[in-house]
Formats: C-alpha cells, sequence, structure tokens
C-alpha cells in the first residue's frame, strides 16, 4: 500500500526525516514519527539535541583518529598500554568489539573506511598517510591489521602492506578461520579451507 | 557481544537518544549516529529540527481529531465530503491507508488509540466524548467504524456502540473475511468461519 499523502506538511517532513535514515523506509519513519508524539516535548527535543551536538561537536584523536572527547582519546593518553604495537581497524564499531573481547592492550589506528572502488572511497579518503608517520617514528614493531574477510578488506590491506614494506615493522593480520561454537559441516568451504592452510601447531 | 563502551559522551548520548525509539536497539542506534557523522552538518541540523518542530507544533484537527496544520482539516473542509458518514479510526495511519483505497468520501473521526487496559488507556484517553457530541447534531446518519480485528477494537466498538445506541444513527463495521488474493486453505478458521457467517447475497 502506498503511504503518501500526508495530512500534516510537519508530519511529512517528520517522516521525511526519519526516512534518510539507512533501514527506515516510509512506514517505519511514519511510526517513528507519531511515536514522538506520544513523549513529552523535553523529551524529544533532547532526543534531536543529542543527534545534533553529536555531529557538531565531535572530535576525532589526533593519534589513532578514533571519536574521542578529548584532543587525544582515553585509549592512546593511558600510559599501561603496549605502545609497539598498532591494531588498524576500519571504524569505532571494531574499536569496541575489539576492546570488548579484553585480550588486546596495544593501540589502534581508526581508517576511518575501507578502500571501496564501488563506493569511490579511494586510499586518500582514508587515514593511511597519517598510518605511515606513526610507524615511521620508529616506535611500532607490529601492525595488526583486523579488516574484514571481504575484497574490500583485502585490498585495503595489500594498500597497507606496500605501503609499510620499507618499514622495519611486522605486519600480521587476524585470523580467519571456523567460528567458535561453529559445526565444521556448516563451515563455507572457503573459510574452512583457510582454516586448514593456517592451522596452529598444538606441540 | 556487549557494546557499551563508548570512547565519546557525545557519542554515547547520540546513541542513548536512537535507542529510545521503538524498534531500534544499542547495535542499530551506534550504525544510525555513525551514519550521521557521513551526513553534512545542515542536513543533520534539519533531521533534528523536523523532528522537534514536529513534536511541538503539532496541531490536531477541531472536528475530526486527526493531525493538521490548519484548525480544521483538509478533510473536515472539503465540502464535496459526505457530511452525514462518519468513519471511526484508531489513528492518522488508519486515515492515511482508508484514504489511499480512494472508496471512502465521508468523514472521519480519529480516536486516538484504542481501549486497551493491558496498556491502561481506559475510554477517557480516547475522543468517544467528541464523537457522541458530533452524532448528537444529528447531522451524522451512519457511523462505520473501522477498528483493527482485536480484542481491544471489539472492546472499543462495543463501548462506542453502547455510547451510540440512544441516537438515531445506523452502527456499522468493516467487514472481517478472507483477504483478496488469499488462498482459502491458508486462511485462519476464526477469519473463514466469520466470512460464512457474514456471506454477502449475489443474486
Amino acid at each position: 500500500m502506498i503511504v503518501n499523502d500526508y495530512p500534516s506538511r510537519l508530519l511529512e517532513q517528520a517522516v521525511e526525516a526519519f526516512n534518510t535514515l539507512p533501514g527506515i523506509g516510509r512506514r517505519t519513519a511514519l511510526r517513528l514519527a507519531l511515536h514522538m508524539l506520544r513523549q513529552p516535548e523535553g523529551a524529544v527535543r533532547n532526543f534531536a539535541d543529542s543527534i545534533s551536538k553529536f555531529r557538531e561537536e565531535v572530535k576525532y584523536c589526533r593519534i589513532c583518529h578514533n571519536i574521542s572527547d578529548t584532543e587525544i582519546c582515553e585509549i592512546c593518553s593511558d600510559q599501561r598500554r603496549d605502545r609497539s604495537t598498532l591494531c588498524v581497524v576500519q571504524s569505532v564499531q571494531d574499536v569496541m568489539a575489539i576492546e570488548n573481547t579484553q585480550q588486546y592492550r596495544g593501540l589502534y589506528h581508526v581508517l576511518g573506511g575501507i578502500i571501496s572502488p564501488m563506493d569511490g572511497i579511494g586510499p586518500g579518503d582514508l587515514t593511511i598517510e597519517q598510518l605511515v608517520e606513526r610507524v615511521a617514528t620508529g616506535e611500532v614493531k607490529e601492525v595488526i591489521m583486523a579488516l574484514s574477510s571481504t575484497t574490500d578488506g583485502e585490498t585495503t590491506r595489500f594498500f597497507i602492506g606496500r605501503k609499510l614494506e620499507n618499514f622495519d615493522v611486522k605486519l600480521t593480520t587476524i585470523a580467519s578461520g571456523i567460528s567458535v561454537g561453529e559445526e565444521l559441516e556448516y563451515t563455507d568451504e572457503i573459510t574452512l579451507a583457510r582454516s586448514i592452510l593456517n592451522r596452529i601447531n598444538l606441540n
């Protein structure tokens, strides 16, 4: 059913606003707009203010380029972290996911995206030059590339590898293989092949 | 995976804002907040303004209680519409859905909800008294109840029926039965039973 004849221009504008969000269609957008009517005015103003304030005042860490409220983020300024290891990730979500594992104590480098010819994102749109500068200081001993296991991830990994080939730094990438808890028979064959190639010595 | 340790308070507040929306979990909220960073500042300000403006300036038609930018909505002020027929609906979405059918030329009455003891919504929270006043003017010849085919819809229909029983007005409800295009064998038995009870004479 086509829902497009709004009884109010204000309603239509609110629906259009929600409709700009990824994954939110016009029907859901209408439901969200009407949800706002059932909230107190102050709550709706807070909602709107939080979002525009975030967009207007967002800052990025001068060192790792992660989102940060301070010029240097909490992780980069934490002296207990291992400054010789850099983990290269695509986005803030990836930093949060790795931090949640509580297994990594080095620093990060947030690329701000991934090389993607399809989406028109080239190396110049990412913080790759800044990564090279960090490595050039000589403090970094290992760069772990924690990028998605996709063609774009592969391209980005390859490009960064070439940029860093003349530095005395160990380059690693996160392992790919069977998920923990996953049944072997349901693992796709490319993943399974890679998990055999990258088998780990147990003795 | 638990994602709750945000690298920035501003980011956290934006995520919390999106997380207040129905059907938006924390992970989607984070994705929406980061989406905002890729939009121009002006677009994000427009997004926020459209929503708070809608909440602050929303008006309801004085006659049918639908959302409207004017004191009397376009439908109620349209002299070509049949003023003797009222269609009682729960919400603005229902008005839009019925208008989209292009089959109804009467007026509406928007209840603003449905009687729902589970959600603590009683008759006093709806515009039922205003409906009775409209019927009491004598201009209305038929009240069509276009409410959901649920227990709450049934309760509301029954309550309104009682309120209007002393008026000289025809009370009808929309038909329930097999959906157009639906196969008989997949129709649930209550709907099928009702479609037989309310069978339509063809000769």
